[in-house]
Order: structure tokens, then sequence, then C-alpha cells
């Protein structure tokens, strides 16, 4: 019973027929707290960011990863991987771009470029780390559980 | 009722009688996503230190902070304050020497030092940060409530 | 005559008669990965706000805090003080209003309200913490050294 | 020049014919900072571990990362994956166990498992995360440099 009043209460988070945005770009600056002694982003940082891009991502389509949880829809990482291509430093304003690259019904693929866009003043576009993540669907007590419907069953795209 | 209920828990948490240990002190070595480009542990590091420092004094006492969670017990900090004297750098193991300095029916005052203790192999003794946090003791839903028994009503000690 | 040197460098990074703003305000949204399991923003996250907020101010100013480094000019936080008076949630959009209360010859003491001002999507004004800090000036090798002339000698104001 | 007498300081570092451990594991305590909302250690907090892996591993073999570092020996992280299977929780002790796959002129690959060897006062051995890691061998200025003779050319493991 529970579990079909809170089905209600996630469904009810997006109006019939929404369809989220499959890509998109948030941008952040580089604290001084994520960088190390060798002057650069401390690889350990980039997740966080990668999650910044997730989060806006569903933002864009309306609605935040904060109503999720209130409705009962976790969503968590069971896999990550990140390849540093070239350093990202502080102070430079970073671009997040983010991808679904294909949603089933309990979990999710992304796929991420970290993108340097201004260094020191100068707009620059500089491709310095790729990534991807899979996350899973849980509810409340960490069970897995179907992914909402406007959420799942998009197709794995042509990469 | 239930909140007798679950006073009953956190009492069972410890036996009768129980005082803990008003001083105790925790090492840990400095790691290095804690350092920054200047090439020591950057300044944000320290609270989760001290965090360290109050946890195992609880748990030199017998009961872990996790135990007092479960319990409904939430220690929330209110007040921090660190006065940084010298640079610790990473690889350094330090000491957080953790003292409670006053404990009343709501909160808890704890003195800090954050003492590095062994650098590159070589032992040294060198207080590189002195600090005071206040902590309150709130419920599951945020409301400031007593703290168990064996924790409240430490006369303030002559510092 | 390096340090000569490096004195015009740093001097050359702003035109003379340059007066930095002595207040600002800066944006940001609160990180999952900033927040704890009693689902609120951790305390330690609160010092790279507070950073933020400072170099931000600077930026507001023409300068960034890199360049500051690149001219041998580092800014070390000698004390903190952060006072937290209610709770800053999971996905709040927060104001770092960071005021310059006092600079002398070698360093300056910045204070600091942490201020949701949306939450859930909704416009709200409160502020959640206060802060205060001092920061030093040094050199590339950690000893204390003048501030800039334009970052200097501010009089403390009346508060 | 410089160089000779870099790489001379560097090959002191050991004693000839050293042969650094291929495998290790170290301990350590989840941190309620490391902890997010969902209650257990946010998936981000795992980078900062497996570097703790790698560097005591190095230590094991009798050489600190900071003593590296201090020779010109500067180790980054190419490419990061890491298998969340199961929540780590906060207070678990956990073990970092740390394995060479394959060390070559300028890399190493190395593989990890995150266990909880401990709950809640139980001891246990749950596999709750596998890691994989490439590190490369950069200089002072970051370019690519070889490793030092004691720690390349570590043939591929037979996994």
């Amino acid at each position: 019973m529970r579990g079909h009043a809170e089905r209600n209460r996630q469904d009810a988070v997006l109006p019939a027929g929404f369809t989220p945005p499959r890509e998109g770009a948030t941008r952040l600056r580089v604290r001084y707290s994520e960088c190390d002694p060798m002057n650069v982003a401390h690889h350990g940082a980039y997740p966080a960011w990668l999650e910044l891009g997730r989060t806006e991502l569903l933002r864009a389509g309306g609605v935040s990863y904060a109503q999720l949880e209130h409705a009962g829809v976790f969503l968590v990482v069971t896999r990550l991987e990140v390849r540093y291509r070239r350093p990202v430093l502080y102070d430079d304003v970073i671009e997040v771009r983010t991808r679904v690259k294909a949603a089933g019904r309990v979990k999710i693929d992304h796929e991420y470029e970290v993108v340097v866009v201004e260094r020191g003043g100068s707009v620059r576009e500089e491709v310095c780390a790729v990534a991807s993540t899979t996350i899973a669907c849980v509810d409340r007590d960490g069970r897995v559980r179907e992914l909402p419907a406007w959420l799942a069953g998009v197709p794995a795209s042509a990469t």
C-alpha cells in the first residue's frame, strides 16, 4: 500500500509524457580546496563534478534530484570510470558535458567530457577528461527498484 | 510513547554509572587529497580531523557515534574555531588531542590541539593548530533535545 | 634583487590607485557530496565556501587569486570561526556575503554570512551561518611578507 | 646536468637491488564527512582510499611518496575505475587491498579491493568495491618521465 502511494508520489513529480533531455552541459569553477600539491585538480575531485553534470541534466528536464529522493527514488553509482588526459588547474572554468548513453528499467549509463572552457581569463576548449558512470535506482531501504517511467526506457543511443 | 521507547534505547547503550573519558588523543596520517597547491594541508581539512578526535574520544568510552545515531541521539556542530599556527604537511602523522571543556544539558564544548608527531620518519612534537567546538544534541528531526545522562552534566573544568 | 623583481610583478598586477571592493556576494548550489547522513551540509564544507567568498571578492576587484600566487603572493588562513545557526540542505542555493572587516600590513580580517536564498525552487532569505577569518600574506617559501599595497592598509571599518 | 643530479637523488632513495612489495593492505575507518545523505560512504570518497592503498604499499617497501616527490618523481592518475558492489557505512573499518598488476617504463597499473572488515564492532569480510587505476610518472613540470628503476619493469602478473 505504502509502495503504491509512493509510486503515485513519484509519478506525480512530472506530467505524463515528459521526456527529459538526453544531454546537457553545466559549468563550474575549480576550487582551491579541490587542488593538490601538484598544483592541479586532484583526481578525486572529478566524481563530484560528474554528479553535478547528472543532477543539472535532470534539473534541465524540470526535476531536481532532491525531489526524486523525496519521492523515494534514490540513484546510486555502481560504476565509475575516468580517463584523465590533461591537468585541470585551479580557477579554471570547466564545463561538464553529460549525455545519457543508455537507460534501462533499473539503471542508466552516462558519458561525460570535462572540458576547460576558460583559463586565466582566456577562453579555451580543451577536453581534459572523459568519463562514464552507471547509476542504479534503489528505494529508501537500498533495495533495487524500477526507475520512474519517465527516466527509464531510453533506448541505447548510437555512440 | 515512541519518545519513551527511544529514551530507553539510548540509555541502554551504556551501563548505569558509566563516566566517559574527558580527554584523549587519536592519530592519523595526512592524506595527499587533503593538501593544497601550497603543499600543506588545506585549512578546510581540519574540521574532519577534529570530528575524528570527538568520535574516538566517545569510542574510548565504549560507545561509537554510530550507536548514538541509531539510538536517536544526533550531535551537531554549532560553533567551530580553529587557530592555524604552523603548516601541517602531506604525510605528517598528526595527533588530535581532544578534551571536554564543559558539558551541559544540551551541549558540549571541546578543545583540541593538532600536533605533528612525525614528519619524514622523524618523531617531533609540534602544536600546529588549536581549536574549539560546541556541539548540540538534536533528535532525528533536528529538534534540540537533552544529551543522554552519561554524556551531559560534566562540570566546566578549570582550563 | 629577485625580491625586487617579484615586487614589481605583483604591483604590475593592478593599475596604480586601484581600490578593491570591500564587500560582495557569490552564489553556489550545495552539492550532494557536501552533505552528510543528517541530510544537511556537513559543517566541514563551509570553509571552502568562505574561500570562494574571498576569491570572488578579489575577482570582483579585477584580480584572481591565481594571479596573486603567480606573482608570489600567497594568502593563508590563520584563524577561522563559524557559527552554524540553521542547517543548509542539499540543493539549496546559498549566497556567501563577504566583507573586509580590517586590512593591515600583513593580514586581512573577513566576515561572512552564509545565506540560503533558494530552497526547493522557492526564494528565501535565511542566514544559516556567520563566520570570520583572518588571512596572512606569505611568500613562496611560507615566510610572512607584506600584502601588496592595494590589498593592505584598509582601515578597520565601523562594524 | 640538473637532470643527472636529480636522477642520482632519486636513485639514492633506495639501496640497489631493492624490490618493492607487489601487494599489501591498509586499513582505515570511514569518516562521517565521507558519508552522504543515503547514510553510506559517498562514491567520491573512494579515490582517496585507493590513493592510500598505493602510498602505503610504497611505504611498506621503505619509501614514502613524499620522498619520491622531493626526488622529482611525481605519480599522476591517468585512469580510474571503480565498481561499487555494496554500500560501505559510516564507522566501518575497511581494508584497501592493493596489488601491482603491471609496471612498465613510465606507468603502473594497480588493482584494488575495498573490503569491510569490521562493522558495528563485529568482524566481517565483505568485498564492497573493486577498482583499478593507471598511474604515470611525470617530472616537476608535468612532463612524462621514466619511473625510477626500482619501481619500473615489473612484468605483468598472471591475474
